[in-house]
């Protein structure tokens, strides 16, 4: 029987611009006794990899628009932060009440274009979505690859609100390693029926379960191993591929 | 260290109508070497529940109406699996190319009102979604508490595609036993900051979990067990928390 497990990594210091996370995560990993195995699927939190990429912004710094203030105005949030969300947007969404939904320049469609306060240090600091965090997951297995030897699959995830459900789940925004969607059409059922339509969002999946450790504990563990989940490999793995088209999707 | 497991049922049997999943459950566990303990999740699939609960639908015996007639032809789907659809609808959300769209009498959004035919016994039988899964949950919960005399929560599963994301995920549709929003409001971060807006979908995020081991090898693992979770318990429990008020809803 194959059981599957969800280790939190605990220990992991603050992390600092210009951090090695790779490298963060394998000794925390070694000094729990659980070092990082073949096989083994990191997640890590956004908010983790933005800061240690400088992705962070002091909103002090930022002057805000007259579209900033009007929106700020009229749905009694900080200027300043409305005019960063503005700036890492494509397009808006949806506004209405105090809700901002935005289509990023990543190509992704959330609330405040991604943007977080939370685990961010300093009063008036918050983290943007990390550049490219398919490339950020890349960095990161070949940071663990390089450290320990060991190939594994990386997962950069992040809270989202979704369309129709109450309630955040956490999905994955970057991956590295992993097919991220499993296509089981033409597989059988168990009555040997063929599968029409079925393609699991294994990414996600994977990163709702590594939050079932994440985020306790005040917020203290920002990263998970799942471990013995067989998937898919791929060298050249996006979590872009979860995105569907916007001229195929039927809530927009 | 709180390491999570996901343990996958093995060699549970083909699940009739008026099987007691329960019991077939505890037996599973027990001969797996894996009994049940307390605080255990047991997550299910719904199409385990509705067998069991006899809610499959011969299509043969279906006559379709006008309209069922009309959307079949457009779509070339079959004609009674539309009726089947349409009976289950409360109303129709999105119908676009091959898509239908509905909000089910028990007040979920999903494709084809959640109608599935794979692991469904006879080449033109459909299985509908549980009348009442909260209910069903609770009946599995208490099947577990008598047979084993642990308290378990059970969580009913559906694989449901969503706006804006490619893919399918794991959901719960009915749960028993556990608060499925964990609500963290008014805790804080690591910085000491409160969180502002914070509720977390954990059943979504179970659901989604235990989907790692369910529906592999050949369909032929229909439940799983969550174990090392700690959750918030409840009575009452229901998995209707997580359906968002259709007047909030900004995506419809």
């Amino acid at each position: 029987m194959n059981v599957i497990q969800i280790l939190p990594i605990t220990n992991l210091p603050i992390i600092k611009e210009n951090d090695d996370i790779a490298e963060l995560i394998c000794v925390a990993a070694e000094k729990q006794e659980t070092p990082i195995r073949n096989g083994d699927i990191i997640i890590v939190t956004h908010v983790l990899v933005s800061r240690a990429e400088g992705c962070t912004v002091d909103l002090d710094t930022v002057r805000p628009s007259n579209f900033a203030q009007t929106v700020a105005r009229k749905s009694g949030k900080d200027p300043a932060a409305i005019e960063v969300v503005l700036r890492e947007a494509e397009s808006i969404i949806r506004m209405r009440n105090s809700s901002l939904i935005t289509l990023t320049k990543h190509g992704f469609i959330c609330a405040n274009s991604g943007i977080d306060k939370s685990n961010v240090p300093g009063e008036r600091t918050v983290a943007l979505l990390p550049q490219d965090s398919d490339k950020s997951a890349r960095r990161i297995r070949q940071g663990i690859k390089k450290q320990t030897g060991k190939t594994v699959a990386v997962i950069v995830s992040d809270t989202h609100g979704r369309p129709l459900r109450d309630g955040e789940i956490n999905i994955a925004i970057g991956v590295a390693g992993l097919v991220p969607l499993r296509d089981r059409r033409g597989e059988k059922d168990l009555f040997g029926y063929t599968l029409k339509i079925k393609r699991t969002a294994i990414a996600d999946e994977l990163a709702s379960a590594a939050e079932l450790v994440i985020g306790q504990a005040n917020e203290a563990i920002p990263a998970a191993i799942i471990r013995g989940y067989s998937y898919e490999r791929c060298e050249k793995a996006t979590a872009k591929d979860m995105l569907r088209p916007l001229d195929k999707e039927l809530f927009l």
